[in-house]
């Protein structure tokens, strides 16, 4: 018999204690021994759940209670939950989080602790929800030099988008509607400014290089200034804007970025609608490979917080998981190599000969109905030399990023 | 240092020496520890192959050398491969396999064995080539109580389909293209009839009921009846035609089958194209996730193999796998419920009505140019009710299921 504490009764929390429950028999076999859920941690009360007979308000009563083998954290946010985790992990008790804020900022400290302890600390639902990503890199890829990880990695954004795209919505629509629907958090920034998958694609990066990914120095690009009229432009070229996480080694280092791109019919995540969640994998060996499922919701992230119970109660040693807390070098985005969609006021007859002189033969778009402006796309070139063309034309509106994909 | 002894230098096992050559510094280090191939085996010399002074033709040098640990068989077909591999595992050496046929055949006893030596059997590369769905499903989606999987599991059909639909090509010349390009065998019964897919949905029917799964009780269907006109009428309805291996839970029990399905645009399946494999994963509590990749070609295969064999090292003592050796049962199809597509020859106006007596309602379809015949599509029907009626329609030329994503 393992008996577990639930750190937070949320969403995710009582997501856990559900999926528990709910497939007690299957769980069971799977971790080899039965597990019971001895604490729930909350501040509140919760009269009437069936929770509340376990429920603690005081985490010292987990943390002292030698009984207790696996802590699962689902509260959110680095404090409390990093004293927490560390003091369980101090104590020798294995944890499993779906917190990417709290990896994200110290994940290999934790690792470390665990490993010098030899218990586990598990994080699969920290990216990707219920997609198992995490132990893919960790215990599947493993043959490969993994080149790039790409990814849909926010499933709120990735909703208003495919809204602003199907619908014609601007973003404040969209954003309305995903918070009404509960997608979007009621202070939506750590969604729309890109830092949720910042986080994300920081920890998958940490993953396959084994080297620290500072989160911070991750170039970050939200939706926020994608309207519909830039969605107009997309769709006339037959493209779909995503908010794109990515990570690749490249020539000059690995670079890392979250930006929306539009993406064309042939590329592995121009399909991934709605609030799912998509990774791209390519290795050297594997070639491309992609993962997709339910990205968050209570119980897709529930079921991979107890496929990690189910690893930490199977394995009572650890297993060891490659990511130092060395910092990983990130290249600049510099000298990444691909073309660029530019919205300029004007008409084509005024401004076309300028733009060919900033970045020679390009493809125009007009939109019906948009009138005292144009698009076009540039051809491949790398970003530094776009920024010098784009800083010297005149009526510039935006520039969106756009992936080659035949080029790979 | 673990050394290792490769069986087969075809395709495969040239592609683990390569794997293992090329990426030596990751594949030590995801293992722990250094991976040298002490053999390869073949019955055919390589004279001036780097393998020339590691090759072997006599197996006993391999089965005796208590140095070797981990064999990889990547011989195929279940003789001498089973013996092999059998005395591998009987002497104390983990063994890895691509082999499917071995694994339908033999899966349970040789897991069974492994589990009594207290060493591993593994198989990832038997299903999916480099789509690590076996690992997936023993350590990462435990959580779940899987209700249905389902996938593209054979790369030479779907390429064959996939052509047939763009080119408007006849079945003989799309297998005459697939045996030139290498992806079909000279022999291609097994690619064509639907057997390499069956044997892979049995593989993973045994993995998620824990069970076995008699690969020769799957009703399995091929591609050879699929033609070009067929493929006319698919397009016309905005569906396509894939061999799908799909493997469910229903209220009559557990059914399983291969066959040509017409897919709706909905369907996660739908824009799997050319050799790409695809497996869709259905969890109680995970809900949809799906997983693709490169599901053949000699480097994603092998990969996944070497993926087993540091998996094989990391872990010495054996690695529980749910799989039996008692018999699943099977329920018949006859209770499945879907649509079907039918086409008929004569007139809509002649038949329209004895149409609607057998099955209802039906949406008609007309293709311009396919002068003589209609077809139509029936409403959601159980099987057994559908073939009473397609029993009793004069001039039925062909039957294919359609697929109701969404009735899930």
């Amino acid at each position: 018999m393992a008996k577990i504490a639930v750190l937070g009764y949320g969403t995710v929390g009582s997501g856990v204690y559900e999926v528990i429950k709910t497939n007690q028999t299957i769980v069971n076999k799977n971790a080899g021994e039965d597990i019971e859920i001895k604490y729930v941690l909350d501040l509140r009360d919760f009269p009437g759940d069936p929770v509340e007979e376990i429920l603690v308000h005081d985490y010292d009563v987990i943390l002292n209670d030698p009984e207790v083998s696996v802590v699962v954290e689902v509260m959110g946010g680095v404090e409390p939950a990093y004293t927490f985790v560390k003091n369980a992990l101090l104590k020798g008790k294995s944890v499993c989080t779906s917190n990417k804020a709290l990896v994200a900022a110290k994940g290999p400290e934790l690792i470390k602790i665990a490993r010098e302890k030899d218990i586990n600390f598990f994080f699969e639902a920290s990216v990707g929800g219920g997609i198992p990503i995490i132990r893919t890199l960790n215990l599947c890829l493993t043959a490969d030099d993994i080149e790039e990880i790409s990814g849909i990695l926010n499933g709120t954004t990735n909703y208003m988008l495919t809204k602003m795209a199907d619908e014609g919505w601007e973003f404040d629509e969209a954003l309305k509607t995903a918070q009404e629907l509960g997608y979007a958090e009621h202070n939506p920034e750590a969604d729309i400014d890109g830092w949720d998958a910042c986080r994300k694609i920081a920890i998958l990066t940490s993953l396959y290089t084994g080297k620290n990914t500072d989160y911070e120095k991750v170039y970050t690009e939200g939706i926020t200034k994608v309207s519909a009229r830039d969605i107009k432009y997309a769709k006339e070229l037959g493209l779909k804007i995503k908010l794109i996480a990515e990570s690749q080694k490249t020539e000059a280092g690995l670079v890392a970025m979250v930006a929306p791109i539009m993406l064309k019919k042939t590329h592995p995540l121009y399909n991934v609608e709605n609030v799912l969640n998509a990774v791209y994998v390519r290795g050297n060996v594997l070639g491309p490979a992609m993962f997709f499922g339910s990205g968050a919701g209570k119980l897709p992230t529930a079921s991979a917080v107890v496929s990690d119970v189910i690893a930490a109660v199977k394995n009572r040693s650890n297993i060891k998981v490659e990511w130092d807390e060395e910092d990983l070098n990130l290249a600049s985005l510099g000298s990444v190599k691909r073309s660029f969609f530019v919205r300029v006021s004007g008409s084509e007859d005024e401004k076309l000969k300028r733009v060919n002189e900033l970045f020679g033969e390009v493809r125009t778009v007009k939109v019906p109905g948009l009138d005292g402006e144009f698009g076009f796309i540039t051809k491949v070139m790398c970003e530094d030399d776009f920024n010098v063309g784009y800083d010297m034309l005149d009526g510039a509106i935006r520039r969106i990023r756009v992936d080659n994909v035949e080029d790979k």
